[in-house]
């Protein structure tokens, strides 16, 4: 597999990792219908652990079946498929070798309030498994984000040293308002957070252009700095990853239309975002539908569209 | 590399440190502009964890790029480098033995209320990303304070036996009134418990003339002691380092003019301080004026202005 | 050096520990002007700590410097010197063999409210740094009471594992009167237990007459108890501490006159009390003032004064 | 990825192995021009270990470059590539995800006379440095034999449970003849041990007709088994791999011409052997002629040639 | 520090190792007065060890001190000084951080007839003593040949793990004829599995127009490799460290007269050989023909003699 040139200036960023970890980001980079071109799609499934199986695989039952997403995922040539432990573990024998996993090793549910989250799996779970990495949530700006970020610590440390690679889904919550949640400051403050603590892929939010912090909001409008735009807060969060040093995805959010979907898409392409995390927006829909939204995904990310 | 006789009495005072640690402070001693004078000033660039991006980076959007700060550090002649884990991580390769650097092991964020950080980093990535010393911040005062010192204990005990020096942030909050944070006699309190902790290099902010202990104003009183001006001040927290066996650096808090910034550099070198902790008042400058401010700073520890 | 009579008689008390723990023992009893009577005198500098530098060390500014401390203890003809680490570190070298030293591996702050110590050093440390003993303060009584038993314990075991002695500060504070914490009854209680943890040598503060518990006064009152006279309650001490096969010293509390400070000398000693741990009534005295009252404090304990 | 149902079928032998180890052969087994055929070419260069470089890399001094061979292998379309630690880690960044690599973690070399090696390398560097497999070599028959099957199987066990793919050379020395060390029969017998300590893929020599084993030979001739031509013989050794349940593959042995190379090739193909490895025949000629030699070789194997 | 970009080059060879160790490296390269020049001249003295003090220091009294030849290896302007545990002890602290020192963590003796060496010293050593780099001797052909390559195998992975530099010595002995220690392929062979385990630094002897191997002298006569002059056997040698990719000094062997010395340094610089290694033919003359000979030896890699 030659390692496109877009790829290797990529992975020359992360300057102090070694080549294992620097390989499995490759893997992850190379495969499907984006490999090498520096753009990526993973399809997400940790929904039926956040918000129940009836909720997640009701509307389109087959996808009660851990198979079909790693099926799904390879059909529609993504980059990448993340999920809990136990939906690994139900096909990792079947898709060994096929397409690249992130084990998902901590997970929310909607029984428990508490602003936090449950490791479930661990770095030699990843290794058994075949993973190309392992993924972990950090609340900032609730009560347990320290211990979040401390557990992310000792599994990122883990993680790195045995040549995997590490995706952080930084999600904001606690002590901010809705509207905060997805402002544009905070964000940026997410990503950033996540790139200082060693993630080689972050995971945030689209923002909106409401600002959460006075501070930041002064320094905008001193600096005059455009956020009008889906694209140009898309730029706005790039930056926050190091100035584009971190590779960046962006959630697709709750079901939504599939217009919207590829909007975003586009906004996140022309922002200089590295591409989509999207998981209920595509296994809700019937099969047919949802290769069909990630074929013109996949278009939009490949310039075609 | 000579040491000089200045850097040799300095290093003499940690008479029961190890010759490793000792010799990451002399490269930290021997570095830079002020090499070899017994002054430092540090460039430390962990706002973009406590206070966001957009706050920290936003002036000056080239400093999104963690190379900038490593170059800034290194063109201005500075003493060393602290930052956390993924700002060290994005840069440690291509700067390898340019300049020392400081990792910082724990980090808080203004999306968290609790006075307290989250431990960030260790002692193993410490060595692996060649750096001279570990960082770490303590909150005296705060109700997580007991845990924070026992953490650092920890941290600094694995640091010393392997050979790296120890810095302290020494930031009291939490029982205490806003005024008293740099109260006179509670940064002198916040300097020595860095010391009795252990720490090589303390880091305080400068004292005001305001005294928050009654206990402590009777003293004061009772011994005449001058805390009317700045230097006199520091020199105050000089003497809680152990009578001047430990460096301490200042702090510049929060971004002001540059007329202020070297009025304290003159008053910390009058006092006997050792150097300044700059980062917001550097990066946030445009470069050009960064290095001119850092130019006159440096002077004015060398006696020049 | 011949181990006196008194002084392996009282080494044989401790029958279960190793030779190790009874060496450092010995060299604390046959160390300075009391060495080999079974008589000691302890020079304890953790007031930076406890209550700020400026309180501790403002009224004698020489004391700042960590090598006075040591060399008062010596030249006064002392037993032991016990400090926190950052003290020890800065002299540990210069006065290597020169005196026992106490390395205190816990410390609290006049800063933080809760009734709790952090942690700030090892048995690791105190083996590095040459010291005959760890120190550790319980206070019995706090809602942190039982956590500062079991941090004692592990530490005690491991120190008397390796063959150092363990100094118990044993001061009751939370549940009690402010009365209470120095009442004749609680005093023999904190005694007791801090025996019963397995310490060495005790340290609590000299007994009121007051009495706490209504079924300790109804003991005392039908066995009419002489709690009378301070060397009567000394006496009382003593018992509470295996009936004498403990070593127990006290301390002088808060910076009095000499007289008072002598007077409690006698009663000790009289109440047959190994003798005292005294630190603000020396260090922020004069130096010669200070060795002036140590001569006679020694002198008292001799039985000359 | 999709993986082709031949390559499904071979992985489904390894039935008892975790999915990451499976994905690691998978990886190895879709990797270049014979990708999804079952056939695969491993490039190995340990010679200049076992033989030294001027015997290795002297015919070709371009081979002396370590980052010659990656892309040898990488540009012929081979399967993998494996080498040595130092050999590795000298390319293991510039080629990290190009084409998987095995790390050898023992070698021999001419100037010892022991029929054993020494361990060279880690699963933990594996893993660093982003290997797909471990290599490790056994010298049935010599007297350190016991040993090294026992340093195999720790490692194995380890690179087992880490996800790793484990790759054997069986060469059988020490109490054998020159001829017995490429004997059918024993031939047979070290591919065997291989299968038996747990190899994913075996390394043997091709078998002479010759037959070491008095009682070997006695089946042989009561079986009337075929063991005149190459291919006859090749098939024996497969079954001796649990009847083909494990991949094998047959080196190239001694630098010799091109014709033989092929014609072997072909045997092993008939015979129903996995393929080919080979070094000095390909690095020690011209790149040119190597990356001739190396496309008939695979056409051989994709039955095109 | 700038690191210079012949430096940088050197540096990006080791593309798998971590900025630790690499910004050891650099230390090491940008140290003395060939600094950032790529050419290093080390000072070893571990000839106590190896051939006892009488023969070692009786030449030259005052090099029994220790910090003899710290001092010797500065004032020349070296680029770091090796030693065994008990040399560098006696010196670390004094010249902490005055020039990078290099931890030899085996020694062999005169009085031992076994080609082994005694494994004397860890990492953990080097980094309380603040080493830059560990030593280590491997005597390729010895009996002990495997058991001290894989002592070295583990001491190297940690070394590096922690952010040290791995300087290996190799000196073929036991199966070779006298000659064939020093012989042209033999060298070769010694320096290229040097650097297989892992070398960053490999140090060996110089080479003689003699060859050892019958299979090596058909290449050199087939290949018609010039090997006639010491240049041209340098450039061999260092052709067979990775290409030039390693960095690799060569010994001065037994006490000669200085044209000697000299004239084979010229041989080194010419060939593009890094430097030499060099210590009884210094500290076995008095200091200041010391010091005029390394004075010409770093011109002479200057390219100024």
């Amino acid at each position: 597999m030659k390692i496109t040139t877009r790829v290797r200036k990529i992975l020359a960023n992360y300057e102090s990792d070694n080549p294992g970890s620097k390989a499995n980001l490759a893997r992850i980079l190379m495969q499907g219908r984006l490999g090498g071109t520096g753009k990526l799609v993973i399809l997400p499934v940790d929904q039926g652990f956040e918000h129940g199986p009836v909720r997640s695989f009701g509307p389109n039952p087959v996808a009660y079946d851990p198979h079909y997403h790693f099926q799904l995922a390879l059909d529609a040539g993504l980059s990448a498929y993340a999920a809990p432990l136990g939906m690994i573990e139900a096909g990792a024998d079947s898709f060994a070798g096929a397409i690249p996993t992130i084990l998902k090793l901590n997970s929310a549910n909607t029984l428990t309030a508490a602003k936090n989250q449950a490791v479930t799996g661990s770095v030699g779970d990843a290794l058994r498994l075949g993973c190309a990495a392992i993924g972990f949530t950090i609340y900032p700006g609730s009560d347990q984000a320290y211990d979040m970020m401390e557990e992310l610590r000792a599994l990122a440390a883990e993680a790195k040293a045995k040549g995997l690679a590490v995706v952080v889904w930084s999600y904001p919550r606690g002590s901010l308002s809705k509207d905060g949640e997805t402002a544009m400051d905070i964000c940026a403050y997410a990503a950033h957070m996540a790139a200082l603590l060693g993630a080689h892929i972050i995971k945030v939010k689209l923002p909106t252009a409401f600002v959460e912090q006075p501070e930041a909001k002064k320094v905008y409008e001193q600096q005059k700095t455009d956020i009008a735009g889906l694209p140009a807060r898309v730029a706005q969060v790039v930056k926050a990853c190091f100035d584009g040093r971190r590779v960046v995805v962006f959630s697709g959010g709750a079901a939504k239309d599939t217009a919207s979907v590829l909007d975003e898409a586009r906004a996140i392409r022309d922002g200089g975002g590295n591409g989509s995390i999207i998981g209920r927006n595509t296994f809700q829909r019937p099969r047919e539908e949802a290769l069909k939204m990630l074929d013109t995904l996949v278009n939009i990310y490949l310039g075609k569209q």
